[in-house]
This record gives C-alpha cells, sequence and structure tokens, in this order.
C-alpha cells in the first residue's frame, strides 16, 4: 500500500558494523535531527547493548513517535557464510530490519553488515519486483564535474540482456534521487563496453544495446550509447554520462580495482612527498589542497550502496562506516521513499515489456542462424 | 625455423604513428646504439620520406647490415576502418611489415598505428600458434612494489575458459621476460573475478579456475587463485599478483578505466594545488614528488602492448609514443626473441591440451545436468 510521501518509515540494523551499535546510535540522532521526515526510524538489535547506548545518547524510544526499538538478539558478522548465517540466525537484527520491511512497518532497511547476507537476505526476503527478474547493486561514483552511479556494482554476475535494460532503469530513477538531475533532462545512460562503434563489444552487450535503443526510443530511457573505459570518470560533455551500466561481474571489477588504485596512488604521493625536507615542507603549505581532494573523492558523502528491483529497498553502507556515513545512508533512505522511486521504477519497467518479448523473439531467431564471422 | 639467439630481426612500421616517420627513425638510430643484438631493423614505410629522415638522422641503409629498408608507398591512418583498411590498402607499411615475419625475415613487428587493423591484420596474416584458440593482448601495469602483467587487454572479448588458460600460459611468459621474475620463482597468476572463495564469479570463472589449477598441478603454471579488483594494485604480499588473468573485455574496460580514473584524479590535485599562493608554492617545493610520481605511473618505460599468441609476434606501441617509448618498444621485441618466449609457450601450450579436452568433457557434463541453485 503508498504510504504518505512525508513519512519516511526506515529500519536501522544497529548491528554488524565494525564500529559497533554505538556509532548506528549517534548516527540515527545525527538523522532524527537532520530530517524531520524520519518518522519513525525502527533500530533492530540487542536491547540490553542499545538502551545504555541510546541513554548515553540522550535518545529515549517513547519520548517521541520517531524513534522505536526492535529487540533482535542475534549477530550476523562480517566472517559469517551469508546462506549458512540467514539460515542458523533468524533472531539476528538484520534478518529482523528486512522483515520490517516485508510485513510493510518500513520501507528501506539501512545496514553496515555483511554484504553477502544482506544480498541474499533482502533478495530472498523481500523478492523482486514484478517484472524484473535481478535485483542490482548501485553505487555513486565521483567523475569530472559531478557523480555517476554504477548499476550493477556486483549483485548478479551472469547478465542477460534484459538485466541490463532493468539495471538502466534502477540506475537512471535511483540518479535521480541522489544526484538530483533535474526532472527536464533525464539522467544520461551508458552502456559500458570496449568501443562506440555498432558491433563492439560481446555478446551480452550486443544484444542490450539494442534494447536499450528501443527504451530510448520507447521514451523510457536517455540512452546515449556504448562508453568505453576512458570515458567513465569524464566530464559530460567529454563522453561522460549519469548512469554506468554493466554486469555485476564487471562493475565489482571495476568498482574495486578503482578503489585499489587511488589507495595506490595516493601512497606514492605520500612516500614522495615525505622523501626530503624541502618536498615535506612543500607538502605542508599545500595540504589544503590534499584535504581537498580527500574529501572530493570521499565515498562517505554519497554512503549507502542500495540493493535496487525488490519489493523495497535495502541500502549497504560500508562495513567501517563512521556516524556521518550512516546518517548520509539513513537521509538516503528517506529519499528513495519520499521520491516514490520504487512507484516509478515499477512503471517504467511495466513499459519497457514489450522490448522484451521481442527481443526474446529476436534472440530465438539469432540462434537458429548461422554463427556470425569473427570479430574485427 | 628456430633463429640463432643473438640476432633480433625486427619489423618496424615507420608509418601510422601520432608523431609521423621522423620520430620512428630517431627511435631505430636509439635502439640500434642501445641493443647490438638487434639485427636487422627491417623499417618499412614510404621511401621516399624515409631516405631523408635516415640521412638526416645520420643512419644510412648499406653502411651497416643492421638496417635494412623496405619501401611501403600506403599509410592505415587512425580513421581507417580496420577491415577494410586491410583489403584495401594491401601495400601499406603495416602489412607489409607483417609480411616479413610471416615469410620468417623478421620475428616481431613493432608498430605505433591503428590498434585494430594491426590487430586483425596480426591474426589474420600470421595465424594463432598450434592449439591456441584466440590470440590476447598483453599491457604492463604498474602496482606497489612493482609492475604485473594483464591479460587479454582487449583481444578477445567473448572468452571461453581454455582461452583463460592460455591467457595465463602467454601473460606468465611475457611477464617472465618483461618483468624479469626469477626462473626460480614462476610468475604468480591470478584470475580476474568478484571473491576468492570457491564458487563466487560467474559461469567463465567458474571453469576457468578449474582448468588453472588443473595446469598449477601439472607444474604449467603458478596459480595464486582468483583475485578481487580491492586486490589489483596491491603489492605482492598483500594479494597482488604477477599477472592478471581476464578477458578482453574485461581487461579493455579495466585498463581504460584506470588511465581515465588517472587522468582525473591528477586534474583534481592540479586543480587544487593551483588554488591559492599558498598552495602553488609548497607545490613547487615538492615539485619533485610530482615528477616522480609521474614517472612512476608513466607507461612509456613499458611502452608495447603485444598480441600474444601468434606465430610471431605483433608489438603495439601507443599512437602518441615519443621516440624514447618507440625505443623501449624496439627493444623489448628484441628481448622476446632472445628468449626464446614463443618457444617456450608453444611447449606449455602442448603440455596443457589434455587438461582442456577433459575439460570439455566436465562442461558436457554440466550442461545435462540440472541447473545449479542460484548464487548467493
Amino acid at each position: 500500500m503508498p504510504q504518505p510521501r512525508d513519512t519516511q518509515r526506515i529500519a536501522v540494523d544497529a548491528m554488524g558494523g565494525d564500529l559497533g551499535p554505538a556509532e548506528v546510535v549517534e548516527a540515527v540522532k545525527l538523522a532524527l535531527a537532520q530530517q524531520p521526515a524520519l518518522n519513525p526510524i525502527t533500530l533492530v538489535g540487542d536491547e540490553a547493548q542499545l538502551v545504555p547506548l541510546l541513554d548515553r545518547a540522550g535518545l529515549r524510544v517513547g519520548d517521541s513517535e520517531r524513534l522505536a526499538l526492535l529487540h533482535a538478539p542475534e549477530v550476523i558478522t562480517m566472517d559469517d557464510k551469508p546462506v549458512l548465517a540467514l539460515r542458523r540466525k533468524k533472531n539476528s537484527s538484520m534478518l529482523r530490519a528486512i522483515e520490517l520491511v516485508k510485513d510493510g512497518s518500513a520501507s528501506v532497511v539501512v545496514s553496515c553488515g555483511n554484504t553477502g547476507a544482506l544480498m541474499a537476505g533482502g533478495t530472498l526476503r523481500l523478492r523482486t519486483m514484478q517484472g524484473v527478474a535481478r535485483p542490482a547493486l548501485a553505487a555513486v561514483v565521483p567523475r569530472a564535474g559531478g557523480h555517476f552511479v554504477l548499476i550493477d556494482a556486483g549483485a548478479n554476475p551472469d547478465a542477460r540482456p534484459e538485466h541490463l535494460l532493468h539495471n538502466a532503469i534502477l540506475g537512471s530513477h535511483y540518479c535521480r534521487v541522489r544526484l538530483h538531475t533535474k526532472a527536464t533532462t533525464a539522467p544520461r545512460v551508458g552502456l559500458m563496453s570496449i568501443g562506440t562503434e555498432e558491433g563492439k563489444g560481446n555478446a551480452l552487450t550486443a544484444e542490450a544495446h539494442a534494447l536499450l535503443r528501443s527504451a530510448h526510443d520507447a521514451g523510457i530511457l536517455n540512452y546515449s550509447g556504448q562508453i568505453e573505459g576512458f570515458q567513465v570518470f569524464a566530464e559530460a560533455g567529454g563522453g561522460g554520462v549519469d548512469v554506468v551500466v554493466c554486469d555485476g561481474f564487471v562493475g565489482n571489477i571495476m568498482l574495486k580495482s578503482w578503489e585499489s588504485l587511488v589507495k595506490f596512488f595516493s601512497s606514492i604521493i605520500k612516500t614522495e612527498l615525505r622523501a626530503n625536507p624541502l618536498r615535506m615542507a612543500g607538502a605542508l603549505m599545500a595540504k589544503g589542497a590534499f584535504s581537498a581532494l580527500k574529501s572530493r573523492i570521499d565515498p562517505d558523502s554519497h554512503s549507502g550502496a542500495p540493493l535496487l528491483g525488490l519489493r523495497g529497498n535495502i541500502l549497504k553502507a560500508h562495513g567501517s562506516s563512521k556516524r556521518t556515513a550512516i546518517c548520509a545512508a539513513i537521509c538516503a533512505a528517506g529519499e528513495i521513499i519520499t521520491a516514490e522511486m520504487n512507484q516509478h521504477i515499477e512503471a517504467d519497467v511495466r513499459r519497457a515489456a514489450p522490448l522484451l518479448s521481442s527481443s526474446a523473439q529476436a534472440r530465438a531467431e539469432i540462434a537458429s542462424s548461422p554463427p556470425p564471422s569473427p570479430q574485427n
């Protein structure tokens, strides 16, 4: 059932993050102060630990309708095997939080816990939206002149073309909500590939490209074509797009390798700046530049990678998230609700359904025709 | 027929690079001075342009047996469509240079020309080695504490598991030659994936992982398992490997997105360092650090991405390569010959052949069994 736009009902998994429940409680306090529409936040976790932490933070359940507490004695840890943990820890904070969404008491779950368990738990308990076969994980990444949404960042490593079409729809709506793309210009969608010309790419992108183009022609998407690796961090005018669509295998590898590269790059800079006293003095004078760089590429400000395409939403914050990052994820969850994102997604998925049936037909024809000549 | 180890016969495509034949001629001069084993370098291109350039460089064909000239009046440009150009420009410097390898007058071609044409021309004219179905493009990439070989960087976007096994063999031998990995410790090979545990990844990596493990058990490779994106730039002890194996789709996207990210990162640093006079002064004092950083990640020192798995080798230098980069590529070509790299590859491909037939059998069994349960 639809809920009033001003009521952002969020379930927050208080356990399972690297910094423990104290950091989550402080994040909830921040979020409640920042965003009046959050109503209520249900904190899910071990009461014995949470009540003293809430006391210390000056928060009391019952003082306000905006904060609720749901006792869940078990914790799924980072080391737990996802499927096993979901089966054995029925009373875990994560599963109980997901169930709040399933029974309609909340619209979004925010958790810093075990990613695999959260993805699997969300998929199994909430199930996908009507017409969507697989959920996709979205991430917001900085680029020259702005940010883009990368989707799928790792939920579905063996994607079919129709999954990529759905990723594009999911990513476009998430981009609108999170990056506040103006309603007059729909987010530009690019399909991750290895060449921008027709015929470049692999078997998956060839079919997905055709689907995305027909979705563009049908007014469902603003598809600007295939993009190559060298365009990913480019400015909007220089080949960059707002939504980068790929399968979960490519997306996960890209995202994690970028983190690895930034770490490597930063460590070289640090080492080189400490190599002699002159450089050290120079680095001290220029240190504002390095803090600015750090905040520019800081993932915390766009914390919360959502698993999209489910009946309800799951927002995963980094395991090591500090209170500000968790607070940002909670507020993002609120924005998703207020924007009625899922309703808009469902409408577009329905509009795109006829494209898929003709694509399945085309695929059957391709399968019965002779194999294409080798790629040049 | 095998050639004496001390004779590095190289064909150099003099045309088609962004900086024109003058830069290539200067590179040849540098290479001849640096590496006495280069004998001969055959410069392929338009005589009318090359003779005056050779004169100006103080090089004369005929003065020494170490330099030869082959006239080829046509040029495949960067804007040419690869397949069309190969069909129409039979007398292009690129095709004539490739034919020198085909007829045994040279062992390796070095070119800064049109990548697509070079890949297609090399594959079509030289054909793949016995037992190798698809050639693969290798690239040398810096990481913490060293470099790694990325293979395939874009030749084969729709890879099958056996292609990845061959990529691992090709990459290991190239790594030995280029990164001078000690013969006592075979290069560590990692399979690019989205999780290090068994069962993580996609359908392709699941099969490739099993193949690579059996090649390891057979003593053909030093396979250290699947690696994730966050390990790519890590030090050897911290999860990094010497050879990163993937299909050409993932490899090309990774490599180009890394270039894009470094450019983005560098532009932020530059802008921030120019934001005020204090930072500018600091940047000036620390500028040695930035030059060191630049040279650390400079692709020129490992210039020349080879297309491996062919009967002969094709080395592609960046289109905008300066003389030192082209010279480095020529010397790399020489190292490949002296190390008898292709003979070693052929031997390992033969040793791995029995693994492939049992893998094909396993695949047939998988195809006839019920589908696996969804990934967790």
